[in-house]
């Protein structure tokens, strides 16, 4: 039984965001991958959507510039041959700031010939804009 | 073949939050089922972290109480045999000021027996709020 894409995906990924090195993720995206993290571009630039293999390296290497992964826990899993959905807790550090930042996210991905082709991902953003803020944002209470 | 308790939790769910009908929706959920939205609570109330069935028929009451659902996509979707992932579009109505939500949120739901067990859901909350407030949240360009 072969490794299932994420476990490979996940790992190069993680080098690459902390260690800086692409050579082991640059052939496991899709040259026409589509990918999106939802959330709000002007205050991280590296959010939002991308096209293509070059975009999506791109904007590894930005994230990586900008945070460094201490953990992380896969709280749930689903693994279909091709796709897989997660959600995980990150312990990270905003290397501008040395803030500590801990975010949860959510992932749906595909993949194709063992290439990620396509990934979204959800984040509690307003939670990551507090944090990364260092205050919280005043908010009236809304709903009854 | 049977159909997937998600298929029923969903409809009985949807049709709670509209209708105020909830006799379709308490035999779907399990006596201990453990329930999170993520989000903040200070603002919406009905986030946040539930355990039993009585305290989440409860907070699926004050969500009916909020809001409408005007239409939902869904835009991927994974299912096991008692487990169920996906991520939703969905179009609101707040009832108490009118404004309409888009909301974008992922789910993980497992089932015993027929029965939500458990559930964990995450949305793009920072552009809720910002929704939600009616105006935009001004914040400084943290990352490179």
């Amino acid at each position: 039984m072969t490794e299932h894409s994420l476990w490979r995906f996940s790992r190069a990924l993680h080098r690459a965001i902390n260690e800086r090195q692409f050579a082991d993720l640059e052939p496991l995206i899709d040259e026409d991958v589509d990918w999106a993290i939802y959330g709000p571009i002007d205050m991280f630039p590296f959010l939002g959507a991308r096209r293509g293999r070059a975009a999506v390296l791109d904007v590894i290497r930005r994230i990586a510039e900008n945070v460094r992964i201490h953990r992380f826990d896969r709280e749930t899993i689903m693994l279909g041959a091709d796709s897989a959905s997660s959600m995980l807790r990150y312990s990270l550090t905003a290397l501008d700031s040395n803030k500590p930042i801990s975010l949860r996210i959510a992932h749906f991905a595909q993949f194709r010939e063992g290439r990620l082709s396509s990934i979204r991902v959800l984040a509690d953003t307003f939670d990551l804009v507090e944090q990364a803020l260092g205050y919280p944002i005043h908010l009236p209470r809304i709903a009854s």
